[in-house]
């Protein structure tokens, strides 16, 4: 176990060698095994932390501080808890776990990226040709995006899939973070036919700075960071039997493409926005597949990741 | 570099060796150094945890909601946040930390222990001889306590030292958790003269519960841990020019002594409550004393620890 390896190591401090695993032993017998491992390994790394860089009580503090403040800034609509975890790349890093569980499988469903914290339930449903753009014409944005979504292991089309996206404005605003656009404008979920095909109007997004007014903006400006994430598209999909998806698509070309403050671009996940004429409404075309895998499968190749529960709780 | 070597280790695991480091890596050139040096430490810990534990979304989901849940309840009179470090032994692994930097100097001022979530600023100013105990008599808990405050090198007297003390009444609760209680209940400031003796009247305290209503209460029945703290009585000791002294002295004879729910309990500060008949208004005779190191020396021998600004900050 890498955490022993861990704790031997930390045994070269000063301080007392005991401490440690006298916390740990305060655990008692009706813990779950679970709960005892992830206490057990939190506690280890939590004081390693505090012994390898001799933190004082005023650094400490002012963690807690930012910490509790990050809590008391959390409600529906914002979840600043996450954006700490994200800057800090802990919640890319964990869809990474999921998503090599997965790839350890013989074939590979699609990559899972972050959800982030602007995705919101209840998106209108919408007939495939439609447009998630309301109220505005955004030319020179303007993308026909389209794809099929198949089951990663027989290659087979999905009929009834949902695929839920959302995306920033062209001015780098989710709608629910600026009053000038229509409720609900830029996200939309689509249901496949039997051919498992999806086709929509969106626009070609831009990089944004995620929100910078409380402890995760903090943070970044003491670390000398930016705050922008490159150009991306957000989507969650279901299906009847299969495990969700919840991912992102990467425009290629996009500024901080090499560069995401919350670290969450895979290869696998970089798009081409290619120009097109020949559609009037549209300035762009978009191509993507999605691969979803059976829970069956999922199972039976130890993925884990995302439930429905923990997607929709966000 | 201890973190070099939990690197080192934590690449035997199969996920993105480069990954770690390119998020440390993103940390800007006007970042301070021990900003840098902290935040890259936590990185490596944050995700060593993440890995070594194949952490699932699911599990991070309720770890996050756990501390913005910490968050919101905090306010200034509960700091949720804080008491989730205590019941992890945090606090007291930096008090430990604090502390031993002071000893490794050639006399040790007295050892220090943790604030904890209940100090209130502005306690009652009161003369020596008098009693913390307000408008209750209870009788087989009273306690004379007296001792003297000198300076660690010298072992002179100091004079103008403010002792700071409170503690719980027979019934477990801090006068703020206690409608039926006095305000300021079991509180009280006391200025030392030329010789530096203190003495006052207050009651033996009992083990008590720490608030189990929140997320620590949730962790601690996780862990099939109780949340019993044993009887102790709080101080915080300051004096012009001296290094303020934030600790807690323990009944030797309580239950829970030896499996304090926040670890806080060291050898040096267990005492003895005396029975006594000569004092009529007292059952108990306790004595203790308090070193303190000034600045300078505090300085000179790398003695870091609780600043004024951080003790009155709680």
């Amino acid at each position: 176990m890498a955490s022993n390896g861990t704790s031997a190591l930390s045994k070269t401090h000063r301080f007392d060698p005991d401490f440690t695993q006298s916390v740990i032993n305060a655990t008692g017998p009706k813990a779950t095994p679970r709960v005892r491992k992830l206490t057990a390994s939190l506690i280890q790394h939590l004081h390693d932390f505090a012994r390898e860089n001799e933190l004082t009580v005023d650094e400490w503090m002012a963690g807690l501080e930012l910490m509790n403040a990050a809590g008391r800034m959390s409600d529906d609509r914002r979840n600043e808890g996450q954006l700490l975890c994200d800057i800090l790349g802990l919640e890319s890093l964990i869809d990474e776990i999921t998503y090599k569980l997965a790839s350890e499988a013989a074939d590979e469903p699609t990559a899972t990226a972050i959800l982030g914290p602007f995705w919101r339930k209840d998106a209108p449903l919408k007939e495939m040709g439609d447009s998630i753009v309301s109220g505005i014409d955004e030319e020179g944005h303007r993308t026909w995006m389209h794809g099929v979504v198949t089951d990663f292991k027989t290659g087979e089309p999905i009929e009834g899939a949902v695929l839920d996206v959302w995306h920033t404005a062209p001015n780098g605003l989710y709608e629910q973070q600026d009053p000038d656009q229509p409720d609900m404008n830029l996200r939309g979920r689509f249901t496949t036919g039997k051919d498992g095909t999806y086709n929509f109007y969106c626009l070609r997004p831009v990089p944004y700075p995620i929100p910078y007014d409380g402890p995760a903006g903090k943070i970044l400006q003491a670390l000398d960071r930016h705050p922008y994430r490159p150009a991306h598209i957000h989507f969650i999909i279901t299906a009847p039997g299969y495990k969700p998806i919840v991912t992102q698509i990467f425009d290629r070309n996009s500024k901080y493409i090499e560069d995401d403050a919350v670290f969450a671009v895979k290869d696998s996940l970089k798009v081409d926005f290619k120009p097109i004429q020949k559609d009037p409404k549209a300035d762009f075309d978009l191509t993507h597949d999605f691969k979803m895998a059976t829970y069956e499968d999922a199972k039976k190749h130890s993925l884990v990741g995302a439930t429905e529960e923990s997607a929709s709780g966000v």
